[in-house]
């Protein structure tokens, strides 16, 4: 018996990775598939641009496009692809309608009584469900997951939270896919570097302190270390690249950063969690985003080049793939974890 | 009456570059190019692999290559593009017969007695030509231009030096053209970031001390100030973006940095001088390497995204053209100067 | 003194490329540039998403936008880079109230009353001027210029007409810069190639008919060639290159294409015609895009590789610069011509 | 039981798609990795620069490199990755050895008595092992498959043989893999095409009447097509695109061309066999090779946009991954028919 999953967005690049991740999920059905009005009633295959791989898979093929109104929703769980203005209007009617929302969407990550969660680095941040429940009266909620860069950046600052961390300086190379669909103009990256994404530092500069943060009972008391981001695009389909300086409160050796990273504990028994949350590669010219984004099905990330700078500060790549580990593959996670915790019914 | 000037190392990526800068030279006339011994002899039209135009510059199409050889040069500057180990053992034969050398390569840039110059940045440095022909007891010297990374990255250092700079943090995303050709293999850089330039950072972490420190008529005394890079390679053809944390030992504002870089002065009268150093755009998109690499015929360099991070810390990015200002054209801007300074005959 | 001229369509791809042409054109000052309404009363420099070059041209940044309407149109000649289905309305309006135009857009270049021109292919064809004024009442007229990827093509073909030329046979590799602004998302097209592009082939089978056929003093008799192209989209920037298969009537050698390709006349004292219409390279491995397509400023076509297949059939390739000599400097050229022929009062 | 193999040049490109695609095989076993001198005795994983997948295959890593070398060959059948000049001196001692030699190289592809095969085209071809193995006095013997572009074309001309085709004109966008590692410097192709391959046009105007030839129980009657190719590299990392024009002897229609196309069947049984030899796509847009070379795990190739050109001529692109139907995966293929039809005990 498998939960009955819709897709909020399906036809954009992440509700393509949505539609990806859950063909085949072994606890999961796509039911419903839900897009803008002009899609309504035509089938998923005819009007999706689908680029994430050669053919939309079988079993969405034929869906009937729903518009995004809980009464045409038949589903246990409800993801989110949609961009944040549109997020803001649709996802509360499905969170009050008692549909658990999974969204990847940046509207609602910040309000005091959503939960963000990566659930490596803080699951107990779920408690805050029925805090929002009570709150808004709503019979279901929403539950998100951090921005792409965010998400593989905070993967490897939870461990380092033990020695101290104090102060982050990140520096990103991002890929197109990072932008949706259609994007970026490949006349605008073609030999070039684009280093602005629009509202992206903002995220990564605020998210990690939350996700970071000690969830009381009631509320997450965000974390006290400071994040300094740059964030660049770079002609790359998938994975985003992030240069990583990290300041400690004392000295710390590249010895401890590994045991560190390597001590982070996958969530056992949750289909889509990898068998490594944090690989760490030894080669001098690792991690790469063509080579390593696919790294546990796309769920793992990829540290390397582990270097002390000066006694208290250490500097490092990070790599994940943004449309999976940072974006679906992140809510589908979320999705897991409620399922394991019981809080899909 | 120009000044006859060789490039050794003339069918590599610089040297081509060199030999495009100095076509048409109001200056300078090439006389000598000069290669490895399997194409001496050779025109160098019929042996180079021109890709950094449509055609060789006519001037140079017939040249006979020579052989890197004292003997057979026939010139008051000898420009050299050579590979570190060759020149090495190279360069020093040229300077002890008495020409005057100008380097590209990274030999002998950290000599005690060696110039390394910006002309922008530390002219005076030129001081050390006569320290290193009594040293050494030479009829010639060589100066030495920086790294293409270290050049971008002091040109905008060096006005920052006065507001107190003490601490820089750097993360590159370079262009293809800096590994030289062949170079990069298509297969290892598209869809790809490469995270990893072999001598690269330690070049960046050192050079800029030497460059910043002062000439106190015997010697330079190294800046004390902290560099930290991490540098990575993109598929951009021309163009190194740097992205730039400077930490202050006080408050710091905007205005004053922005005023600070726009107050960097060009070199008057020498001909590959731009006529801005600096360029402070205010887009929140700019600079990107394709738009700006050639600002100032690639000799410009170009400034964004300026912010205030912390009180004492602020970030910007620089971007210039690395075989233009970074390498060939730092070289010939150095023989300028070495032209106006009468150290050359 | 100079003609002035307007741009309707300002803001796009082939708008910037006219804009740029025109800015230090010697015949030619830009006193109008028409964009759609929403950019009515605002300044070219501050609306254009300029991409072409660093900068925007001092002469265009300041003007502010005027509607696509004869009455706010100051200048003797309007350069039309509309989509074909605006320009269908708006290029007639223009023509009616006496306007020269000379148009890229697709939308009059078949009919039976407007010239279709290649200043060095069919310049009688500009007798049809009298043809058309005529028939509509105009006190203008339209002049069109052909498709990029035709025009590259044609001006190869032209030159093999007086050796029997009877079945064209052409695959293309086509820029991204030819789709327009946004035009081609990235994640479509890196590490890839798009077959299909939408209306091209059937334009590149027809027109040059068109072009290669004779004008009698009231129509245009279409060549009787036959022509079947196959279009195709890579990842380059600017640049068209064309694999062409000519079959001929009888028996031709390689030597008579070269020197028909060679003997084809540039137009004197037009100051947008090259010094050379078509170059011939001999290397094996050229034409290329980066390296071919700014060849004569971009109003040269460059071919390579020519080749006998059978006795009846030689191959080549041909390669253009298809913002410039396949857009914006056809028509430039056109207008140019005009004027010399006294069609511009 | 297992059937033990080795791949002569194992750590090239295509030698790295052997191990990749035999390291699962339900068949056969890697026993020997051999290399050029300098890497003899080294472990597999610490020597090959692996950049067709994130790691080298677990039982690959450990294996110590062996020299070119029947003596220190333990295996039944050995796979040729070698280039061609390299595989003409090797490639013979072995199979006087009595080896199998499955070879991807072109070095013995044309000579008279060896097969160059194509399963689903000619396997009947392998008859001329009997003549080799008589006339060479070997034990062992060597059969080929064609050149990657070659493959793919030959594929679809094979069910067009019986509409009566007679003329074959193709044009080529080839992937950088195609060039085997480091191959084509990324300073070459990045914003380009290079519109020459060696050797590449000659071997698919060859290749194609060998392999459509008639085997006569003692030698192969040459197929009596014409075929010209024009063979470009585009900048894509794996997938030969090809648009086909094809001329038959009468008239033909785009349904019998189809149905031509969908009837190549499959060779049953073989672990390397699509399901589909030729996947007919009806969008507009396909195949394109990003979205189409994994197609059937890489051995299926992808037609489109057929159309009627003139009464006797039908314009279709073919794609096809070369790297695996175009090279180790023809091999293999191979092999298993081999393993079949009992010419391996």
């Amino acid at each position: 018996m498998k939960f009955k999953v819709a897709v909020l967005g399906a036809t954009g690049m992440v509700g393509q990775k949505f539609v990806q991740l859950l063909a085949d999920h072994p606890w999961f059905k796509i039911t419903t598939l839900m897009a803008s009005e002009r899609r309504v009633g035509k089938k998923y295959g005819d009007e999706v641009n689908w680029i994430v791989s050669s053919d939309v898979p079988e079993c969405a093929k034929d869906i009937e496009m729903a518009p995004m109104d809980p009464k045409h929703c038949d589903a246990d769980i409800v993801f989110s692809a949609l961009p944040s203005d549109v997020a803001r209007e649709v996802e509360p009617k499905f969170a009050k309608e008692g549909f658990v929302v999974a969204s990847n969407a940046s509207a609602y990550r910040m309000e005091e009584d959503v939960p963000l969660v990566i659930p490596e680095v803080n699951p107990d941040h779920l408690g805050l469900i029925e805090v929002q429940k009570r709150k808004r009266g709503w019979d279901g909620f929403i539950v998100t997951n951090p921005n792409c860069t965010t998400i593989m950046l905070v993967l490897t600052l939870k461990p380092l939270m033990d020695l101290g961390l104090k102060r982050v300086t990140v520096a990103t190379m991002q890929a197109l896919s990072g932008a949706g669909y259609p994007g970026v103009p490949s006349l605008a990256i073609m030999d070039n570097v684009i280093p602005f994404i629009k509202g992206e530092e903002e995220k990564v500069e605020t998210e990690p302190l939350k996700l970071l943060g000690e969830f009381d009972g009631g509320r997450v008391i965000p974390a006290s270390i400071k994040v300094s981001a740059s964030c660049h695009r770079v002609p790359v389909i998938d994975g985003h690249l992030e240069a990583v300086w990290a300041e400690f409160d004392g000295t710390v050796e590249v010895d401890e950063v590994v045991k560190a990273f390597e001590s982070l504990e996958p969530l056992k028994d949750l289909p889509t969690s990898p068998e490594k949350v944090i690989i760490v590669r030894k080669e001098v010219d690792r991690p790469q985003p063509r080579l390593d984004r696919d790294a546990g099905n796309g769920m793992s990330v990829v540290v390397g080049r582990i270097k002390k700078v000066e006694d208290d500060i250490v500097r490092y790549l990070v790599l994940g793939h943004n449309t999976v580990r940072g974006a679906a593959g992140a809510s589908v996670l979320n999705a897991e974890l409620m399922v394991k915790e019981g809080y899909v019914k």
